[in-house]
């Protein structure tokens, strides 16, 4: 395993301060240390990408839909590397490692086939009328370019499908901006097995040199390099959301602002109605508890606040409350995380009103414990303390009448997700609880929870500030891909000039907008 | 005339201090004076305007198309007001007051066609495949839905199409979102005549109170509380980078940060290629000359920064100085600007290795005077006065060699366009220059002048920093819509409560992207 920044294709030095990733489970440093980057070779790899990037920006999209699936094909290559080194960086199982790199791999591909596709690129025409007047109508083209090298930030919560080869990296890839990542601390080993296979596809591929690098580094210096750097010109995060901030905040400053795209702090309110919970109140406490406690709770869609309206909640409260005992405790993916979950939960407790329900089994090193609050609405409502985020297998449950559920609703901050259970009947009765929640979200979810994000088309893994820097983006789905985009038009412009992608005769055989109607022609 | 702000379908009270136009070509104050919005005025604009977006959010596309119509319809009836009072308040002639009121018109009815049309809904379906292993796909559709109460900002310069009833407010209510529009200081009387066409168009169609304010106010103070407040989601406006700046700092410092989509300073470079310059110098002197000198210079696209690459550029020249001696001088918008151009002027006149070429014809009160400068690349290089925006019909025309000019185009800041003129041969042995340009500029125009913005589909009316806030947005054609709107997925939802342009069937016959493929079912 290599241990040092990738600056393109060379490496940084290994003379520099090394840090070992720790094992959540034990608490022990792993071998081997990963050297942090000088300043000069962060500037080295910005310097590189920015270079790279007139060359990549013109390579044609199928080259680029090459690239990835090259990059798709070295992962898979890497799985059980991968998933050993995982499991002793993150304490995520074996099953989960292999399931994330799978879908990362998918990822590639789906921005693979976009590319293919040509849609994502909004091509339009608007012909030239000479004769119109009072004046001629020119010829304009459009479509969408990519921004310049992109600066992306690996996520603690998931090695493979938000770090160095997840969705920020292969969204910007696509669009044809270079990538510069900044590894997780927490898992440099899994960074360096990822960046490996970017870099071998990247040469096969015959990619510019610059096209992407790997950085390593503890603390926020070097992260803190990037966005403020000139060529610099897009931020992909995906993480705490006083990180997020720290990057929006350096970013608006610059003298020349850029666009942060943070995914950052949310808890996905799931709201349950009244004859749904007469139905099958038992089962859907099961499976609440099982989407809870998935992956020991560490996802951004992870549901942290529960309201149950018009309903009086014993028989969900019962089974939940019997079925968390046995609930087994997690690994965390590292202390900072544990000890986090522990302060937030501790504070949740000690609030009026909370009565708390917890697992019984016993947690060993670096676990966390599954746990859920009850409060009533009249005990909830105006209290901050209780929308905090517990990153984590915890959730609070707010019993409600629909007034105070509605008065809740509202006054929450903007989320990932939101999530209704009910009969159709229910459902068209609270009507107006639907329509609240949408104005709060990326991602309506009925009768489901929110764990779970599909990679495809249609997917909105986004939200309303805070939970994500620019509630106008997603950060999953082929519509991530116009994060690190922005539309140019060309007028007048001679044949011979023009992208293939504009082209009359249309040789790329894309969708185009033509003269405002979709042709293929 | 009435005198006071629009508070929804009510007025403010006229008991407020007032403000008077100044007609720019006397100097004199002009009747009426229009009365400031108190503080809870504008609170009150505000909290209806919020009360208002819920039902105006979940209106059909054809209402709101029909709504945009009935805007177009009342404007064309006030067109003789418009142009009447327009010339007293800005200076510019009836033709082209007429000519901009039909240009807001088509723009009006450009927004309600591509209601009409749905495409610019991106309305994506992911049918579910329940048993796919290892997990569900789940059904997911998705579309683009407003954000929320916009702010819009009046531009000085255009007292239509930017202005009360322009592609701001039209592509905000397009997209589902109220607007409260602060009226430009300069021009309130054509501000009142647009506001009262829109609000009798929001009567006629039964649209919600609240879904239009106009608010009149001198200073910053209105301004500030719009973009402050939390129920204020956007904000349009055109204008200087200073007032720009101010508002995009304000949005960023809000507890809730909201995009500021704002168009502000920009120098156009134009390129004369030498083939072409051979071929037809004075040609392009004298249409240079026309593009600089329309409208008095006062468009954001007007051409500040010619480049006359290897070329010695004397024939060129020459016809410019000539012609420029009969242009003749204009009345500017007002006297704030016609100070500000003059002092522009001067600071580059001054500078070293500057020569001056300026109209002979004397101006009268509160003219602008056509003034072209002329520099060798090397003065120009590194003198960062030369490259500050002179707002008026003055232009800095820069001779250098292609690698001089290179450099210079290199280290330009974010425009809105770049034209570039040439023969074929000149544009393909160029090329590289044309590359450059690109990655500076929203428009890219061959062999034509950046004034003259067409409103379509293609158009890209945006560009990188400082040209506008946004480099990824554009202010005209239909693609502004999105500056207004946020992507929702809606994840397994009954057909019921689904959007009717999400529902099985398709029944608002939109073209909907269906599994990854484009499709009209």
């Amino acid at each position: 395993m290599t241990t040092t920044s990738y600056i393109a294709y060379d490496r940084g030095s290994d003379q520099r301060p090394k840090t070992h990733a720790i094992n959540p489970a034990t608490g022990l440093a792993l071998e081997p240390g990963f050297a942090a980057p000088s300043s000069d070779e962060v500037e080295m790899a910005i310097s590189l990408a920015a270079s790279a990037f007139p060359a990549y920006s013109n390579t044609s999209p199928a080259s680029r839909s090459a690239f990835l699936r090259t990059i798709a094909e070295e992962l898979l290559g890497d799985v059980d590397a991968i998933a050993e080194r995982g499991i002793l960086e993150t304490g995520l199982p074996d099953a989960r490692l292999r399931g994330e790199t799978a879908r990362t791999i998918g990822q590639l591909r789906m921005f693979a086939d976009m590319l293919d596709a040509g849609i994502w690129l909004d091509a339009r025409i608007e012909e030239a009328i000479p004769d119109r007047q009072p004046l001629p109508k020119p010829d304009i083209r459009s479509m969408h370019r990519p921004l310049g090298p992109v600066a992306v930030f690996c996520a603690s919560n998931f090695p493979l499908a938000f770090s160095v080869a997840g969705g920020d990296t292969a969204s910007a890839l696509a669009a044809g901006c270079p990538v510069i990542a900044k590894a997780h601390s927490s898992h440099p080993g899994v960074a360096a097995l990822a960046a490996a296979a970017i870099v071998r596809a990247a040469k096969r591929c015959e990619m510019p040199a610059g096209v992407f690098s790997l950085l390593y580094g503890s603390g926020s210096e070097v992260g803190m390099q990037l966005v403020k750097h000139p060529q610099i010109k897009a931020v992909g995060f995906t993480g705490s959301f006083k990180g997020g901030k720290a990057l929006m905040d350096a970013a608006a400053a610059r003298p020349e602002p850029i666009p942060v795209y943070a995914e950052m702090s949310s808890i996905n309110p799931v709201i349950f109605l009244p004859r749904i919970l007469d139905e099958k109140s038992p089962q859907l406490a099961e499976a609440f508890l099982q989407s809870l406690t998935l992956g020991v709770g560490q996802f951004c869609t992870n549901p942290g606040l529960v309201f149950i309206v018009d309903h009086n909640a014993a028989t969900f409260i019962e089974t939940l409350s019997t079925s968390i005992q046995s609930a087994a405790p997690g690994v965390m993916l590292n202390a900072g995380i544990c000890q986090a979950y522990q302060d937030a939960t501790d504070l949740v407790a000690a609030e009026p009103g909370v009565k708390k329900y917890t697992s019984a089994v016993a947690p060993t090193h670096g676990q966390g414990v599954p746990q859920v609050f009850v409060i009533d609405a009249k005990d909830f409502m105006g209290n901050p303390k209780l929308t905090h985020e517990m990153f984590g297998p915890a959730s609070l449950i707010v019993i409600g009448s629909k007034e105070e559920i509605a008065t809740a609703l509202a006054s929450l901050e903007g989320q990932l997700t939101g999530s209704i259970h009910g009969t159709t009947d229910d459902l068209l009765s609270y009507k107006f609880l639907v329509d609240t929640l949408e104005k709060r979200v990326g991602r309506l979810i009925f009768n489901g929870f929110p764990t779970g994000v599909e990679v495809c088309h249609s997917m909105v893994h986004g939200g309303p500030y805070p939970s994500t820097s620019d509630g106008k983006s997603t950060s999953v789905g082929t519509m991530a891909v116009h994060r690190f985009t922005r539309p140019v038009a060309w007028q007048n412009c001679p044949q011979e000039l023009l992208p293939r992608e504009l082209q009359n005769g249309n040789p790329l055989c894309i969708p185009r907008l033509l003269n405002g109607a979709l042709s293929k022609s």
